[in-house]
């Protein structure tokens, strides 16, 4: 059953008969526009759009994955700001001869990995086009608690990630070079688990600045580094470098039979472990900087600190690669 | 300048110089997610998806242009719900090599927009795509009001809409035949201008139902008729048909030289003034439902009756013709 033969409205129906109706959901799927409850009194709201070709391959990732992926990369953006994901809205623009099945099973993937957040969709837009697109606003709740921005970061300050990092970027690398292992990390690029209570808790600890790494760790940190206005000195020996990362890059250097890309050799280059921990996004780890006198739960890990001055140091030195995902230069 | 020149954190930061920053925007753009006051302790959201050759053409509409019309249309979903506009979420996708000043002078268009419903632009995303492709999620505040869906006509209640009917479609038809107007209508198929304070007033009149007319009146009432569980009985001498339209159909039948189009002949027909006002969307014109006792605003026409059964009838009769847009099978 393709899509146009199902139409729009037939669609629509098949999704609100399987996504869940959240608490917080005064008016659902169907009307003009969904109405939440804010008990706040604010809304935290971000948006993100995913094309096909250049955010993701269909070749590489179900729709299931492509789903989950889009909702994770949108929900880890409210948990960056402190705040509980309440709702999704979706806009979907797909070939009018695309199965109805391949659609209904990326929803299905999105409303999967929005019950893992404690959220769920609320409403969306279907549309016809040439590629696929997945327009996705994420709605959130602060309970509360103020929201914290790119731009409080003191010297002084530690600063600290929680969730993983570099996986993904292994998983595309492997990808890219045909390998289809090690798994976790190819499953990690195609669909990733950010760590999204950690937000709110750092907000609860009194973070300082809180930010998800989307781009790249050193390229988000530059982004808070400038809007704090400080230096940030990350710590190499202190970033999590994990097995899997060095078995994926052995696995890479005996297929390209390229041994100057083992594991070791320069950070800025994307073939090797700490390469992928500094500039690999996606995985959505959050990065925070407390007062050091903050007693941070396990999940956080120390990686640096904040100084007075400008930009972003690895182990005192300027990064000497690219710091992460360009958007008017990157492609898959 | 190209995109791709000033890059993506170049072009967000002009934008952000450009667009003004609401009352209600505690966070705005430039961190991982908007923040904004919703005082109400709810919030009402749609999202909609514009693709360039689908929903607009570029040598027929200038960016700024693209920009209002795609906040028009955006923020008449709010009004739908009797909702006032607070911000707009921007996700925008433009070929790398496009000008940074097109770009610009689309958002122009929505902060226009934005301005003219008392709304502001609160934050957004970038991507580089083969087409322009804009994904808007409106974001509004009911200051205490019910929210008016779809489905509380009842039968008894009087019909009436609020704002323009059927110019959009003619200024597409006038455009399609290559035609340069009348200027009125080609302008409001370029830019719509919706009645945004009609909704709020809606809710406050104790609107039974409420919808944005976007894919044409027959077709949203349709929508009405079956969320409410009604029978719409359209009255098409009540319906207003300006000057201007019947102008339209005159020039266009000369320019065809197709007499049997000319003013007058079957509503069904999309090249009459009757068959835009009944079936043309985008004008964003709002249709409510009102129990008969109602007084109503000098801006509220009163077009039709609700009747017990199912389904929507003009005059008493199944419409002739297909009612309005469709998404899977319709194109520019």
């Amino acid at each position: 059953v393709s899509i146009s033969d199902l139409g729009e409205f037939g669609l629509i129906a098949s999704f609100a008969e399987r996504l869940p109706r959240g608490e917080a959901t005064l008016v659902g799927i169907g009307d003009d526009a969904a109405v939440l409850a804010m008990p706040d009194g604010r809304v935290v709201a971000s948006t993100d759009l995913l094309i096909e070709g250049r955010h993701f391959r269909r070749d590489w990732s179900g729709p299931e994955e492509i789903g989950g992926k889009a909702a994770a990369q949108n929900l880890a953006d409210l948990a960056a700001m402190g705040a509980d994901p309440t709702a999704l809205l979706v806009g979907l623009a797909v070939p009018a001869a695309e199965s109805a099945d391949w659609v209904q099973r990326l929803v299905a993937g999105l409303a999967r990995e929005c019950a893992a957040a404690g959220a769920t969709v609320a409403g969306g837009d279907l549309a016809s086009a040439d590629a696929v697109m997945i327009a996705i606003t994420a709605l959130g709740n602060l309970a509360g608690r103020a929201p914290v921005t790119r731009a409080g970061a003191h010297p002084g300050d530690v600063l600290a990630v929680a969730g993983v990092l570099g996986h993904s970027a292994a998983g595309l690398a492997l990808l890219s070079a045909g390998l289809d292992g090690p798994a976790p990390l190819i499953e990690a690029h195609r669909w990733p688990h950010p760590p999204y209570q950690a937000g709110p808790e750092a907000a609860t600890l009194g973070a300082t600045a809180l930010i998800d790494v989307s781009d790249g760790l050193v390229a988000d940190l530059g982004h808070v580094a400038r809007a704090s206005g400080v230096l940030i000195d990350l710590d190499s020996s202190r970033l999590p470098s994990p097995q899997a990362l060095a078995e994926a890059a052995a696995a890479l250097a005996a297929a390209t039979a390229a041994p100057g890309a083992a594991a070791g050799s320069d950070p800025g280059d994307v073939g090797v472990p700490l390469g992928w921990v500094l500039t690999g996004g996606e995985d959505h780890a959050l990065a925070a900087t407390f007062s050091p006198q903050t007693p941070l739960p396990p999940r956080w890990t120390v990686v640096g600190e904040v100084r007075e001055g400008r930009g972003v140091l690895v182990d005192g030195r300027v990064f000497p690669g690219r710091s992460g995902w360009v958007s008017f230069g990157d492609k898959y």
